[in-house]
């Protein structure tokens, strides 16, 4: 075993010798350019790290790494178009620096590219791998789906919310994970507690994201804090707010909602102290605990060593505490 | 073997049980509309008829000739928001319809759909289809690169003429073809030749479209008369007339091209004669029926009965003459 940083530089020199420019450049230099802007790499070092620890040389999945990788960079260019989003990562939006069509193709491109550094499998191991990337990438389309939905909708229950966010991006943590091991070629039922490890984990890494949003640290939570709540999206902590609210509070949470005020500071802190006093954000916490919770019993059967649990574990515990 | 319809009946069925709405709505209701536009499905009918031909039961080719058909319209709603194109088979773009970013993202769905039809099929002919669908669908997207370089390109030479439409159109066909022989197990050197077929047919195909946009008979050809020179595109009755121009022929043609007036007809005119007196005209002629010839010849060598063969040549002659 290895550590995470192991991995990473191994992906990053594979995806350097494996993804160049080429002919048309207009095409592939959007590719390069937005998988040169780097990122913490998570999903695939989750693909390395699972081969590795279900017994598989980790160099054999760097080809379904970095399928998983230039799939999730794939989503982001089309996202940030419907987004309407200028920047990635701190760097211009692939449609901004170029347009909004060489965003669609060179996004279409990375799409059939992810489907294409699977070829080098054979065999079963490739059609398990094609069918959980096409799986995959079909529920964060639907997830993307339901995110825009949202936006037009007037009530969303939170079961739906939940939907969203495991389809939008636990799921791809799952399939980071799973492809390890199918290449690994464990049994189905270590693959499904593997996947669900990560599609739980990804559940309340997403949830911590909306908590983060309101209730983070200026200073090591990414984004903007307060972003979400100027935008009005509807986070857990919105849903859930509406749900426990008096009608009084209720009522001040809709005003709130329906305001863009020049300065979003009183906005701001008016919306987070509804998210206190419904206790939704106490309430929030205790999901994001019992999604980590849940993801991490699912490592208990795993017949690994106790060592390697501890790996794993400790690569959630470093998502969740944004560590990593 | 069967008649034309009858694989085209065969496949609108097969395509009405497959592809229903589900939710979200709004991701799949577009892929539904766009599907149930219609058009030849000329190459759906492609697959089923390789499959036939090469003695396999047609029906078990119908999930391939779904993944084509699929993809391809992925690439027309694609396209159709790259080109701001209003209409698509008389009726509105699904980006015209919905919006644009409707139409990026049921795009995207309709490009994973067509992997995961693939996915009924096992072994090495599973693996044979989806390498074919990655290799077709990267030649696609650089074709439309290639397209969208040419618009702000100064100079394109012929042979870069030729690779655009043999990657934006041809291979596509010759692609449709090769699925049906994958499906029939035939060998390489017969899937080979007939994707050859295909592909060959589908350059012709292409350079006819070019020369009947100028030449055709507005009762017949589908699409506006003149288009591609009211849009100064660089076809090849363009690129072939200012290679064959004299110096004076040439002034000429790059006035026509820098004009834009609001009755097109005299500069249609114009640009039709510069066409006709350079030789364009007639060396267009000559490269159609070359590649029409060429993509004939690729049947000669397969081992397939006579009567067979005739039924691909008529596949071909209905496609030249229009009437399919």
């Amino acid at each position: 075993m290895h550590h995470m940083d192991h991995y990473r530089n191994a992906f990053t020199d594979y995806l350097a010798r494996e993804v160049q420019i080429k002919e048309p450049q207009n095409l592939y230099a959007p590719i390069i350019y937005i998988l040169g802007l780097g990122g913490k790499r998570i999903r695939p070092v989750m693909t390395l790290m699972a081969a590795d620890i279900f017994g598989e040389d980790y160099r054999r999945a760097l080809d379904a790494a970095l399928a998983i990788e230039v799939f999730h960079n794939f989503s982001l260019v089309h996202d940030d178009i419907m987004d309407a989003a200028p920047l990635r990562r701190g760097q211009e939006a692939v449609h901004k620096k170029w347009d909004i069509n060489t965003g669609i193709l060179s996004g279409d491109a990375m799409l059939i590219c992810s489907y294409r550094f699977l070829e080098r499998y054979n065999g079963l191991v490739f059609k398990d791998l094609v069918k959980l990337l096409g799986k995959t990438a079909i529920e964060v389309c639907e997830g993307q789906q339901y995110d825009v939905d949202f936006e037009s909708r007037d009530v969303v229950t939170i079961p739906e919310y939940f939907k969203m966010i495991e389809y939008k991006t636990a799921v791809l943590l799952g399939a980071a994970l799973q492809m390890g091991a199918i290449i690994a070629e464990v049994d189905k039922v270590a693959q499904d507690l593997i996947y669900e490890y990560g599609r739980n984990l990804g559940i309340a890494f997403q949830l911590q994201d909306d908590y983060l949003d309101a209730f983070g640290d200026p200073k090591t939570f990414g984004k903007q804090v307060g972003g979400d709540i100027i935008e009005n999206k509807k986070t857990f902590l919105y849903l859930k707010a509406r749900e426990l609210a008096s009608p009084q509070e209720l009522r001040e949470l809709d005003h709130l909602f329906s305001i863009a005020p020049l300065d979003p500071t009183d906005k701001i802190n008016a919306v987070k102290n509804v998210f206190l006093n419904t206790g939704a954000s106490e309430y929030a916490q205790s999901e994001i605990e019992g999604f980590t919770q849940r993801a991490f019993e699912k490592l208990e059967p795993l017949k690994i060593s106790e060592a390697k649990k501890r790996i794993l574990r400790k690569l959630g515990e470093g998502l969740m505490m944004r560590l990593i």
